[in-house]
C-alpha cells in the first residue's frame, strides 16, 4: 500500500485507468468488488469452474454435487441398461421403465461403492462398467474433498462495516469517519486501513486519486471495533467542500484493508467504498461500548451503524 | 509492529479503546484471549461453526462427529421404517422395535457406504432412500476429512511462558524480565518479541499504554529459551516505581511475539501478559541448561519459572 | 525485487552466471522457465514425483491415476489367481481365462471397496489378499485426494501477456511497452512489476543485466489490464538504440510480476521475457477498454495483443 | 535476517545462549538441526505426535498405518468373538482359532467398508459393533488423507550443499566459499543468504557470533547453483588466520538461507553449517556448467563439491 508514494500525493497507484471511467461509474461496490467484466477470453478461460466452485454458496455447491451425482446415475444406468439387464444378478428383467430404474439403483450402489449385492454384475460388461463407475465415484468424492477443503481455507469476508460513512465534527475541525467490526471470532493482528478518494475533475476532464491522511493507520489488535477518522484538514482534498461539491465531482471514498488473520494464519485483505449518497453529514457514531461486567467488553454490534445528530464546526 | 512509531513513544498503537477499559479490566488473558465480547450478531454470524469446529477440543470435536452420525442414522432409520421394512430383503417384520432397530442397522451400512448386503434394499423408496444416504454418508465423511486437516493445519500454541515475570538485577540497574519456550518440535524462526507496559493514569484519567525498549527485540533461530529483558532506565514508563506503584497504577505488561515456522511454512504470533500481581520482585531466574553430553544442550522445561532471590539495585 | 541496490545498476542480482550464457540463449521462455537443465543427480532425486503429479495437465493426472489403479488390479487379480479361485465363492472355475478375469473384477470390487459380495472371498488367502487390497485401495485414494487438493491449491498461471512488446511514442520521447492482463477471477492486489533488460556486451565479453527504470511499478488492484511502460531517457540502456542493435546485441526483456492473491490468500509470482525478434517498432496498443453499460467496464481480452502504427519520436 | 543489526557487528542476534555452549559444542548439524534436547515436558507435550506422523519417511508412515490397520482389526476381531460368531451369519462355529480368524476377516471387511456380505451380521452385538467399526474405519482414513496431505504440503529440504566449505584465491585476496544449488523443480525465487562466522574466545571466554560481507547476497532467480563467496578483508573476523587458528578456535561457519517457494506458493528457510575439519585450504571449485545444447544449460549435480588446486593470495 505503498504509503511514502502516496504520501508524496501521487494519485495513479489504485490500477484504475482514469480514462476508462466515466463520471457515473462507481469503482468499488461496497461489497468490495470491482466494476468489471472482461470479454473475449476462450470459452474454458472465462469458465475459471473452480473459482466458482469455491465461490458459491454452501448450499449451491450441494447441489451441484447432488445434480453430478443424479447425471453421473443416469448416464450409467443407461450404460448397464444397454449393457443387459441380465448381466445383474438378483433382478430379472420386467418392464422397460423397471429395468431402467433398477440399473439406476444398482449404479448408485456402485458409484457411492455401497455395494449390497442384492443386485451384483455377472456379465463381463456390467462387471467391467461397475469397476469404473466405482473408481470414478471415488475419485468424485475426492475431488469433493478437495474442493469442501479449498472452501473451507479460503479466508470469508468477515468484517462489517458501517452503512453510511459521516462527516462529524473532530477536534477544532470535522472529519470524515467511518466505523467497522470483526464479526468472526478470527483474531485480526497488526491491521492496518489505507483511505483514496477519488473525484471527478472537470479542469482536468478524469478521476482523481488523493490518498489521505488518517488519525490512526496501524493497530496491533483488531478485536474491538475501529472507528477511522480523516481530519479534513488544509491539507485535505475535500478541504471546504460542501455536500453538494460531494454530488457533483462523484465523490468515492475507497478503503483498503490489511492484516494477519491470527486465527487461520494467512494474510487477509477487504476493501469497501462510499459514494456521496452514502455520507450522512452532521452526525457522530453513537457509542457502541456496553456496559463492563466482571471486567469484560461488550460491543454491541447492531449499533455499528447507529448515529446521533452532532454540530459541525 | 511499527517499531519505528513505537520509539516515538506514541501509545494508540494496540487497538484497545483507551475509554473503553475502567481500572480494573485486564486486557489480555494470559493464554493470550482478548476480554472482548461481541454481542447483537445475527444468530447466523455468532454461530462461526467452522471456527468452533476446528477449535474444540479433538475429543470433543469426534464427539460431535459421533453424535451426528448416531442422529443420521436415527432419522434415516425412521425414514425406512416409515417407507415399509418389507423394503428391505433379508429381514421380516417382527416387533416394532425391532423392525426400527434392524432400520437403524440397515442406515448405518448404507451411511458408511460399508453395504454388507444381508440386509438389501429392494422396494423403491428403501432403493431411493439407501442411494441418498450413501451419497451423504460420503460427503459427510468428505467434510469430516477437510474440517481433520483444517484442525491439523492451524497453528496450535506452543509457547510456555514463565507463571511470572520478575524484577530483577541486571548490569547496575534493574530490569523487568520474563522467559519463554517453544515445547513443541517445530522450528520457530526470526522470532520477535514486542513489550507494551499499560497503566492506569489518575492524571489522564485513561490507560496509558507504553511500548518499552528491550536489551534484544529478534533472534534468527529460537531452538532454546528466551529471557527477554526491559532495563528500567530513566527512559522506562517504570522507572523508580515501587510494588505499590505497580499494584495502584494497574499495571499490565503486554507481550507480543510474532515467528516463522519453519516446519509448518507459516507466520506464528502469539502473545500473554503480566499484571501486577504477577510480577515478582528482587529475584532472579534459575539457570535452565543442564549438563552438556556428546555436545548435546539440555533444556530443563519444569525449571522454566523457577527463581531464586537476588538482591535488587 | 530489491529495487535498491536495483536503482544502482548492479547487473548481477538475478542468479544467471553471466559465463555460462553463450551469445545465442534465451534465458526465460516466454510461458516464465528458465532454459537450465540439472544432471547427475540420482535417479529419486532427479524423479520429483510429487511435482510431476501437481504440474501434469488434469487429463494426464487421471490418466496416470487410471493406469494404476489398472494396474493394481492386474497384479492383485493374478495373486488371486496364483491362490486359487476356488477361494471366491460364487464362482466355479472355468477357463484359465475366465478365471483370471473374474480375478480382475473381484480385485475390482475389493480395492474401490465395493464389495457387492456375489463374489466373496472363502479361502484364507483370498480373505487376507482382500483384506490387504482394500486397506491400499483406500491408502491409495487418501492419496488422490491429496493430491489432488495439491493441484488445487497451486496457484495457475493466469496471466496473459501481449504477445510482443512494443517500441511507442511516449510524451516527446519513445517508450518500451507491453501489456498483461489476469484471465482469473481471482483478485490481485498490490501487484508490483520489475522489468531487466539484459544484453550482450561485445566489449565485456558478457551479458549484461540492467534493472530498468518504469513510469509505474506497483498498482493497487490489478483488476484491468496494465501497460507497463519504461521510457527510453538518457538513463536508459536501450538509449538510441536502433532495430539493429536490439537484433546484434541480443536484447532480452526480462519482465517479473509480483503480487498478493485475494481469493486464495497467497503470494504470486509470474515472469516472461520478450526477445528481440518479440519486440515491434512504431506500434501502439490498441484500446482495449468497451463501451460502457450501467457503469461496467468492458475489457476485451481479444485484443490484448492489437496494435496500431505509431510515429515514433 | 535483520541486515542492518549485523553490519554494526552485533553478535548476539543468533538465538544461542554463549555461555551454553562449551568450546566443543556443534551448533548446528549439516543437515540443518540444532543441537539442543528439551526435558521435562509433560508426556503429552514431548510426544507431539503431528509433528512425528508427517516427518518420518514415507516408508515408516505406511507401517504405521498398517500396524494401526492390523491392530484394529485384532481388537475388533476379539470383540466380536466375545459377542459371538454365532451373530455372523455366513459361518458356523469351528475351533477357536478359526472362528477368531474368521471374525478378523470379518472385522476388515467392516473396517474397509467393503463389506462383500459372505460374512455379515445378524446378532445385535455384532451389528452394533460393525457399525462402529466402519464408522471408526472411515474417520480413521479421514484422518490419514488428512496426514497424507499434510505431509506433502510441507516443504522438504531440496538444497544440497558442497561437502566442504573451500579458502580460495579470490581477485587480489583469498575468500570462504561454498556452493550449493536445488535438486528439485520448485522455482525458488528472491533467494537470500545470511552467514555468521562463529569461534571461541580464549579472551573472552565465550563463544563470538559475526554476520559477515558476501560478495552477493541475494539474487532473484535460484535456477542454478550458487557459489557463496566471503572475502577475507581485514573487516572480516577471520582475516589472516591460519588453519591452526580455525581448528583451534573452533570455527563454526552457520549459513541462513530463505527464499520464496514459488511452485508451493510459500517462503522457504535453509540452514547448514561448516565446522573447521570441513574447510578445505587452497581449493577452488570446479565448473558445474556443462555444454550448451540448443541454448540449454546443463548443471552437472554430481560435481558441485568438485575442487580443483589453487594457490592462495
Amino acid at each position: 500500500m505503498a504509503p511514502k508514494k502516496q504520501a508524496k500525493g501521487k494519485s495513479e497507484e489504485l490500477g484504475f485507468g482514469q480514462k476508462a471511467y466515466s463520471r457515473t461509474t462507481r469503482l468499488i461496490s461496497q461489497n468490495g468488488e470491482f466494476n468489471v467484466e472482461k470479454q473475449g477470453l476462450k470459452f474454458w478461460d472465462s469458465l475459471d469452474l473452480y473459482h466458482e466452485l469455491i465461490s458459491i454458496k454452501w448450499w449451491k455447491f450441494f447441489s451441484v454435487l447432488f445434480f453430478l451425482f443424479l447425471g453421473a446415475n443416469v448416464i450409467f444406468a443407461l450404460l448397464y441398461f444397454v449393457s443387459g439387464v441380465d448381466g445383474i444378478s438378483g433382478y430379472t428383467s420386467q418392464s422397460i421403465l423397471q429395468d431402467i430404474i433398477t440399473c439406476f439403483y444398482f449404479s448408485t450402489q456402485a458409484i457411492t461403492t455401497v455395494g449390497f449385492g442384492a443386485l451384483s454384475p455377472t456379465s463381463d460388461a456390467v462387471s467391467f462398467l461397475a469397476a469404473i463407475e466405482s473408481f470414478i465415484g471415488l475419485l468424485g468424492f475426492a475431488l469433493a474433498t478437495g474442493l469442501m477443503f479449498a472452501r473451507f481455507s479460503r479466508p470469508g469476508r468477515s468484517l462489517i462495516y458501517s452503512e453510511n460513512a459521516i462527516i462529524a465534527p473532530y477536534k477544532d475541525i470535522n472529519a470524515l469517519m467511518f466505523r467497522f467490526s470483526n464479526k468472526s471470532k478470527n483474531q485480526l493482528i497488526e491491521s492496518e486501513v489505507d483511505v483514496v478518494i477519488t473525484y471527478w475533475s472537470n479542469k482536468d476532464k478524469r478521476r482523481i486519486f488523493k490518498p489521505v491522511d488518517l488519525e490512526r493507520k496501524k493497530i496491533n489488535f483488531f478485536s474491538m471495533s475501529w472507528t477511522v477518522v480523516h481530519p479534513i484538514t488544509e491539507k485535505s482534498p475535500i478541504f471546504e467542500w460542501s455536500v453538494e461539491d460531494f454530488k457533483e465531482k462523484q465523490v468515492e471514498v475507497i478503503v483498503m484493508f490489511k492484516a494477519f488473520d491470527d486465527t487461520y494464519a494467512r494474510q487477509v485483505y477487504d476493501r469497501t467504498s462510499y459514494i456521496a449518497e452514502e455520507i450522512t453529514w452532521g452526525e457522530s457514531f453513537s457509542p457502541i461500548y456496553n456496559t463492563l461486567e466482571k471486567g469484560k467488553i461488550h460491543i454491541d454490534m447492531e449499533k455499528l451503524s447507529e448515529t446521533e445528530p452532532a454540530k459541525l464546526n
